[in-house]
């Protein structure tokens, strides 16, 4: 039996790292940053704790290009490292430097914001550069060194008269990359990736226009001066104390966010917690509407302000990916699939937060301005109502601030709605029947019929609608939602008494098979005894199937094969209207014909029903009327 | 100055796979199966070139779960391995036998479908096995080998006592990975990523019953045995020549791609092309309709018949994407993200390969059997009308199969549009005017006045037809879309002779202010001279702004902020009808306005724009009229 040691041809590491260390090859550029802040943030430790004795004064990050001679320059006033320390952390692969630190200093260092994730991200120069130079002088007494590689194995090390504190990194861009050293190139990657990191970043100059003395003649012209320019906001509202911050503070950084989204959010959700995992952010609810075309992955996530990507998915619970802001955590496991991510214990408790304090921000929000959070409930019902489909958590919480608005505007909470629902609109049978609407405009006609009655309508008009009012009948047994054009008002809520027709059942006969002949089989006829004032004649359409279609055709639930179904309706005729008796005593079938098409041309006008052919001959025939 | 090496600390590189070689750890399936492939292929090479002399047989690939010993063993029966081997192909990692073993025989291996492409695939093991075996047998006269590495760089190496060539690994699960024991988990990803790999792949027993014996009596029971299972079928369709399948072939490949798709394809392409790159595949349209909600990603890409992602954005061009199929590339870079992907020389060569075969398939399906391709093009339209818009290559060359339908379901092509138009509908202007709706049921009155003056209708209704008539526009001067019901149709299609109006200045003037009074600011009045007997009143929308609110609104184009401007409405009024004359003779006002509220009632019933309100209001007085 042998034993030995695995041995990693190094000749092999370089085009590895090259082509499966980073699917993006412009990550590097946040890297080689990320570890320049990283350095600064280690020296501002050290000298806080007194291991360093350095002025830490105001360091700066500062990124060059040199088109001229191909070359990219990211320098750091951080610690730097002493010829000792190249030959340890950059010509050992893999060893991370970060995390031998934060292990020296884990209780200390706990908080100094150290980036320490990417073990590798030097290398990453190599996908872009075809030679790489490192000039570094330690914060210690020691002096600088110049470590230069062409990305074969082999390097050079050597001293370097650099006096100031800190690393500078050289790229020369290898020929395939020379996109690189495009200014809008890496203005745009600045703005990605570290639009918010803690140590300001400097990228060329900007002119500034310096202000017009007191003295200033008439005909003075303002003089211009060349300052340097910086690209990040090192103290994004996310890090600071929500008690430190104004509406305005909030609302400020949501532009800062989306630099072209103009329209205001409604309001925000500042999460912030440190055990059981570290999670600061901002979650903005913008204006939704009932659009289906929402737009997701708004939600951008950040460890310790550096930018990772806007594919929350998995991380935050899927009714709030239509929300936007940002997520900053150290905590979230970014290397593996989104299906484990899923499964990851951690990532679930970071989501159940989330979901939580989602849930408390509505109710605190209801509870402390209820007209306000009425006024802008229509631009935020679509995720709540998603929520309370696809999260339990949540539904249970829904209670205290979910509403169920009428057609007047009027809004409702669960609990209010059975009370004040409960005398007029309990059936015979003591359940407690919940009239809505799905589009106040289309079922206008028979709105009216309900308020009428003195019933009060919902206006739900939210595609997932079918599915919710499935779930919160299984969950309240006492309730049932008919839509108001599903039956004949008496047959949605029916009571005792019932209104007693004027046509004896002979005549009913009569006239059931009187409209028969003229309607076509599509509809089923229902006479029913009604007031006469009522409508001659209405067009329904049964609950259940048509809920069941909707729900199969939203996807998820309804019944295998409902979505196919045809439509059914029923055609009901008022036996008590004068239209009935009309019909019932016109002897010329040509006459009766025409009435009962007429007048069943007006009920499918009133379900939109009437259209095409049809509608153009009704329009003819009624213009003839009036000619 | 020192010079040196850059040395790679090994005991991190384990860590590193773990973390950073796949997102997906289930992926080490796909790896190991993989290598076990090359084996047996490199070994038929080998044997068909004389240079190993053994008998190749059958080979199989088998996968076994040994749940009680936590292990799972992949056997192959390919060329193994000897000790020296092992040492050199496993113990250096980074050393990509394959591509060492296709450099040496790179003229013959060619073709032999060696996969090769992942170098570190045996390391992803460790991904989910705290330790891992390899027992092998080489195909040349040597004692096999057994190695076992239990994560740590340290390995040992004894000989072992395999006599049957080929290698089999064993997989130590870890504690975390236990899931890779269940035998559903295993079938699902076999047949994820391994369903048509070339080598057969073993899995388990299936139970088969036995025929009938031909003398077996009357209360005979059909005996069962258990027989090998084999998950996959190692001859695809793609893989074959287009000659040698028949349709069928071709639909039940389909099936075997989407075993949940019961609906049949429209039509297949097969894709078979080895230079400049080499691209296998069959892409399906399937019937899409006019559905916005499109399925994108059912396309699944492979290398050498190993499953990769199915999601070829960059790949396919992106009007392609909604359709299914396969593509097999070993050309396609993997590692890289999707933009650079995108600008990929030889990427942009595939994408242009697949967009040419597409339309050249079409041309051909057009020319062979166009009454079927007449039938289809509702099913086909959206992918098609796509592609001309985003791709200016498909664009070219769509003359030549697509389609412009009528309303009473004829098909013309571009070329025979303008023939068959040029006579009737070329305004007095020269320019060929085509009318089209955009639905043959909200839009029938006017598609029935367009008609009764002898001109052709289109029904051109997919969302994106404001954008792609813009487009043909600007590329057929002499052409311009309207809808026709933009406006009063002597205005749409303006010949030389005029209507005579039936009233004098004086009286329209009358008239006009007449209408003015009861008719709301929506509306332009517009006074037109027409027949007699064409309709009193119309509501139309001119065809401008109508499209680039559309434009807008479907994103893209248009123009800014135009997607929120208010409809705009204009009424004409035909002055030779009797209703206009009964208006202006009409003394009493109030009749004079009921008059003129029922014909605008009427109008915009015809126009789809009485609703809500102002409908119940309409059907109630209209139910008055005939009770």
């Amino acid at each position: 039996m042998t034993t030995g040691k695995i041995n990693v041809s190094v000749e092999n590491i370089f085009p590895l790292i090259k082509k499966f260390l980073y699917s993006d090859h412009e990550i590097f550029l946040r890297e080689l940053i990320s570890n320049g802040t990283d350095a600064t943030l280690k020296l501002k430790h050290l000298s806080s704790i007194g291991e360093a004795k350095v002025d830490y004064g105001n360091p700066i990050l500062e990124v060059k290009i040199d088109k001229e001679g191909k070359k990219l320059h990211i320098i750091d006033q951080g610690l730097g490292m002493t010829a000792d320390e190249v030959e340890k952390y950059i010509n050992q692969i893999a060893f991370s430097g970060a995390e031998e630190f934060l292990e020296k200093y884990k209780d200390s260092a706990k908080d100094s914001g150290i980036i320490g994730h990417f073990g590798l991200g030097f290398y990453s120069a190599f996908m872009v550069a075809s030679k790489v130079e490192i000039i570094t002088k330690s914060y210690k007494d020691e002096p600088a060194a110049h470590w230069i590689c062409d990305g074969s194995p082999e390097f050079t090390l050597e001293p370097a008269d650099k006096t100031s504190r800190g690393t500078e990194i050289i790229l020369h861009i290898a020929e395939d990359s020379l996109e690189f050293l495009e200014e809008f190139k890496i203005r745009e990657l600045l703005n990605r990736y570290n639009k918010f990191m803690p140590i300001p970043i400097k990228f060329g100059t900007k002119t500034e226009t310096l202000p017009k003395p007191e003295d200033a003649p008439e005909d003075y012209v303002n003089e211009t001066i060349e300052v340097d320019n910086f690209i990040n906001n090192p103290n994004p509202a996310w890090t600071k104390q929500p008690a430190d911050l104004t509406d305005e503070d909030y609302k400020s950084f949501y532009h800062e966010l989306y630099p072209m989204q103009f329209e205001e959010p409604l309001f925000h959700i500042h999460l912030n917690v440190d055990y059981p995992f570290n999670l600061t952010g901002i979650l903005y609810f913008p204006k939704l509407g009932a659009d289906l075309q929402i737009q997701k992955d708004k939600i951008q996530l950040y460890q310790n302000q550096v930018f990772v990507t806007d594919n929350v998915e998995g991380i935050v619970p899927e009714f709030l990916t239509m929300l936007k802001g940002v997520i900053d955590s150290p905590d979230i496991p970014l290397n593996v699939s989104r299906s484990s991510l899923q499964a990851d214990g951690a990532v679930k408790k970071i989501s159940n937060y989330i979901t939580r304090k989602v849930a408390d921000k509505l109710k605190s929000l209801f509870t402390e301005n209820r007209e306000e959070f009425e006024q802008k409930w229509n631009d935020i019902k679509i995720v709540l109502e998603y929520g309370m489909l696809s999260e339990e958590k949540f539904y249970e919480k829904a209670d205290a601030f979910v509403l169920y608005p009428t057609v007047d505007d009027k809004f409702y909470t669960l609990a209010e709605l059975k009370e004040n629902l409960k005398d007029n609109q309990t059936d015979k049978d003591g359940k407690l029947v919940v009239l809505y609407a799905g589009n106040k405009e289309a079922q206008h006609s028979y709105i009216e019929i309900a308020q009428e009655k003195g019933y009060q309508v919902l206006l739900l008009d939210s595609p997932i609608i079918p599915h919710l009012i499935q779930k919160i009948e299984s969950n309240n047994n006492d309730m049932t939602f008919v839509r108001v054009d599903s039956d004949h008002i008496d047959n949605l809520i029916k009571k005792e008494e019932t209104t007693i027709s004027k046509l004896s059942d002979t005549e009913k006969e009569t006239l059931k098979t009187s409209l028969e002949a003229y309607i076509p089989k599509a509809y089923t006829v229902q006479l029913q005894a009604m007031d006469s004032q009522a409508a001659p004649f209405i067009i329904t359409q049964p609950e259940f199937m048509r809920r069941m279609k909707e729900m199969s055709q939203t996807g998820g639930g309804g019944m295998f094969g409902m979505g196919n179904m045809p439509e059914m309706y029923n055609l009901v005729v008022n036996t008590n209207s004068d239209l009935a008796s009309n019909i019932l005593n016109t002897e010329d079938k040509s006459a009766q014909e025409n009435l009962v098409k007429q007048a069943l041309d007006l009920a499918k006008l009133s379900q939109n029903l009437l259209k095409g052919e049809e509608l153009t001959a009704f329009v003819k025939r009624s213009f003839e009327l009036i000619k």
